[in-house]
């Protein structure tokens, strides 16, 4: 027989989770008392939060305990990257069915493990609760390591434009999965829904870019056009995206085949699918460029975000309520 | 007609939500960007989260917005308080079906703000999702000015366990609510209903507690024995309640009238009633106890908590989950 959260009860689950959580250099006191104590050498500290709802953010059937764990410490990790911070800590809120088996609850927190550790950050509290259905509310902490944060709108007419990491795959891997597809026997197409279920973003490249004195820089989410969106209108600039470049990265053969099966457009998957949580960056043209990144546009003066010029409008991002 | 959340939008709504948040004098960068920034001075930081889901922690037709931001904000810096910690900023993710009226949540929204100014903290980021029901992941940081953190395992022998806050009165407002009787017209019983909607907790005597040489402190929101039990177990000691004093604390004439017409002992929800969140600490007999805390028991070898020598065994807590 498979135990459940009910046969395990509250006290000995948050043992048995806890368990499978290192305890991290920046841990001063980590999960079992009222609150823990984390490490901010810098006197500042970054914070960001989100919520993983099942059946919104994921679904059971088409990604496991531990997929769903490396994804909700990998989106609220990169937010974290995105300030320019090291990833420190993260704290996570958890409420399932007392039928959900221990088996996929423990797995979700090896995967929290195992993202927490991509990023040189651990798990150091969290809150457990009985729910209907299953939600995560993530929280994970940064430390700027003496450096300024980057915000979204301190971009500047001539900045390069820089991406880090992958843009449009784990969209096409949501629509294969969504077509029944997600078992094709495909390698490229797999690699596609792996990254719908893991995205992996580069953490390293946040302070990295911070470091060679990006002006601005956020986490891709919402899509590519909608957050450089934002950082155009906090900037008060436009972003003009480089057609080559983006068509190039749309070119890559499992997205163009992925596209052909579904009669979709390999390039709007790339400028407005969201959840690979790559980083972009607004560098002064002097800047070196970090190794990793790729130049796909740059900052003019203006409004909005173009495509070699052209507007992009209709290609927009995702809007919880619409 | 009454605007909802999908009339509003996502963005929109984060607009006019974040319009009702001051922004703290800890808070260097607040909500719009990837995350936000917090000073935090001590070089350490408090961090402590918590789920409140609809149906579960609230009922909408027993607690209004304003209620459950005041709740789901009082949880989490009481958390912080019971560190010693001064509350600094709370991270609010929210999720809600999209026909909930907008007017619902800014109420959230102006209750989470009341509570924070309360304990000197404010609401510094968050994030918004759709959802069938309402939830909220509530994380609250703190700083602690250069003293230790008061965890719950330094309890000694001969400690004076004192008390900050109120017990029992949250849980007798929930019963009066699950018996139909959250309307009565007497004044005592509106006040504990009001106790159970808006807990009340004794922020500034976390801090003061934590200076006056607290060996061990936690936040009651399980229940006295329960939380007291965590105390005494992660201490290796035994720790012995005062009759005298909890009687008096259960013979106030609300209690008193309540637990009549329920059938109940208010000396049970005195000893197992959680979420009036307050504070219980252990302190040196030699220390002088904090104005507005009272003296409810005493640290001893030994193991478990007791009353008046006698096992409490059976006086038990919440499990999730059971």
């Amino acid at each position: 027989m498979t135990a459940t959260l009910r046969d395990l009860g509250e006290f000995e689950l948050i043992r048995a989770i806890t368990a499978r959580f290192a305890r991290g250099r920046d841990v001063l006191v980590g999960p079992g008392d009222d609150a823990a104590v984390l490490a901010a050498p810098d006197a500042r500290v970054v914070v960001t939060t989100d919520l993983l709802l099942e059946g919104r953010h994921f679904r059971r059937d088409w990604s496991s305990g531990l997929d769903v764990g490396h994804k909700a410490a990998a989106q609220n990790l990169a937010d974290v990257a995105a300030m320019g911070a090291r990833p420190t800590g993260l704290f996570v809120g958890f409420a399932a069915p007392g039928d959900l088996t221990v088996d996929w609850a423990l797995a979700l927190a090896d995967g929290l493990a195992a993202e927490c550790a991509r990023a040189g950050a651990t798990v150091a509290g969290g809150d457990i609760s009985s729910a209907d259905s299953i939600m995560l509310g993530v929280t994970a902490l940064g430390d700027l390591e003496g450096r300024a944060p980057v915000l979204r709108s301190g971009a500047r007419p001539g900045d390069v434009v820089v991406l880090a990491g992958s843009l449009g795959r784990a969209e096409a891997g949501l629509a294969l999965l969504t077509a029944g597809l997600g078992q094709g026997a495909d390698a490229g197409w797999a690699g596609l829904v792996t990254a719908h279920r893991r995205p992996r973003p580069p953490y390293p490249l946040g302070p990295a870019l911070a470091a060679a004195g990006a002006h601005a820089m956020c986490d891709v989410s919402d899509g590519l056009v909608q957050d450089l969106g934002h950082i155009a209108a906090a900037s008060g600039m436009r972003i003009d995206l480089d057609l080559a470049g983006l068509t190039a990265l749309a070119g890559g053969a499992p997205l163009r085949s992925a596209a052909a099966e579904l009669g979709a457009d390999p390039l709007d998957w790339v400028l407005t699918g969201g959840e690979d949580h790559a980083l972009v960056a607004c560098l002064p043209p002097s800047a070196a460029i970090p190794g990793g990144c790729e130049r796909i546009g740059l900052v003019l003066p203006g409004t909005g975000v173009t495509l070699a010029g052209q507007p992009t409008a209709g290609r927009g991002g995702w809007n919880h309520f619409r």
